[in-house]
């Protein structure tokens, strides 16, 4: 692409190396931005400076947070003894819409998975390890992706904490409520017949 | 969305304010930048601000510049009495590319489309007409796309100027090189057949 001004070219180059917005895509957004009011791109600017200058990871669960305790740990309300684990703070905003957990989070910040270099020592674990440790856990929930990555991610912090007091569980792996049982794939329907649960149960949600 | 931040919140809604991008690539766009260096941030940031800065517009053919007089519009190869009129600079840059233009250009900034509240007015038309008027051009070259809102800016500004002496031509509309005749468009397909060129011409390209 030939550009007819650096300062263009420049700012192309910077908006490309987002994830998934290629040069085209930026130079759209670009010329976007030179056609609105030149406060909207100071506004952008500095919001995006004060996230990465200012923003800070909880100091007990790493979710995300403006104060050194996130919210959800702070909250008197919640369950201490029972954490949630989770991969990165969108699942933390996932499961808050459902209001279905009144315990904490441990946010990992990522998965196993040495395909893209990312093994256990890259990831929140001895952290959570060491909250076991201290017997203040009564039940870890694992609500990682059931893909391999997330399943090796489970197995590795059920070995490390497995020696101590605690319960552990994963999310209820199934048929997607209003999906069509023929058109589920064979893994999930055959674990969905073992895992099947009393139908009283069921009544309850 | 309910955020555990108020800068991050801040931060997506910002970015999401920018077109094709909804809630949740802001949300996975602000996660990149927080997992990156805040240099990276911190660039991306100060390339925006400089360009809605100090990004100028030729003042002859309205293309971004960083100079009073942009690089095409400054080069004394160039054929200053043939201007090829086009919608806004990725056109320019399209046209460039091909190598096959030795003349200047005319950016609109857009084409006239009452749907979108664009009248002629909110284009550089007045520019061009005085250009034409000076009695300076020679060819004025329309390279507007091919649809409804091209062909009416096509016509408004040939209204314009007919009374001038100038020659004007439009880019060829025809069956795209590479592509199967039976799959044309009926329109594209019968035109090319009106306006087909003598087989010697085609010979030379």
């Amino acid at each position: 692409m030939e550009f007819s001004s650096k300062l263009l070219e420049n700012a192309v180059n910077e908006i490309s190396q987002l994830p998934g917005i290629g040069k085209r895509t930026a130079l759209r957004l670009a010329l976007h931005l030179l056609r609105q009011p030149k406060e909207n791109t100071h506004g952008l600017s500095k919001a995006l400076n004060q996230m990465v200058d200012d923003l800070k990871l909880c100091k007990s669960c790493h979710n995300i947070s403006d104060t050194e305790l996130c919210d959800i740990c702070a909250n008197p309300m919640r369950k201490t003894d029972v954490i949630c684990v989770v991969e990165d703070i969108r699942d933390v905003m996932a499961i808050e819409n459902t209001a279905s957990h009144k315990g904490l989070y441990h946010v990992l910040g990522g998965k196993i998975s040495p395909m893209d270099g990312v093994g256990p020592h890259d990831l929140n674990i001895s952290s959570l390890v060491e909250k076991v440790k201290s017997g203040s856990v009564k039940e870890l929930i694992f609500a990682l992706s059931p893909t391999m990555e997330g399943d090796t991610t489970n197995f590795y912090i059920y070995k490390q904490i497995k020696e101590f007091e605690v319960e552990t569980s994963t999310i209820a792996r199934g048929i997607s409520v209003g999906d069509e049982l023929e058109y589920a794939d064979e893994i999930t329907l055959g674990r969905s017949i073992l895992n099947r649960i009393p139908f009283e149960n069921s009544l309850k949600l």
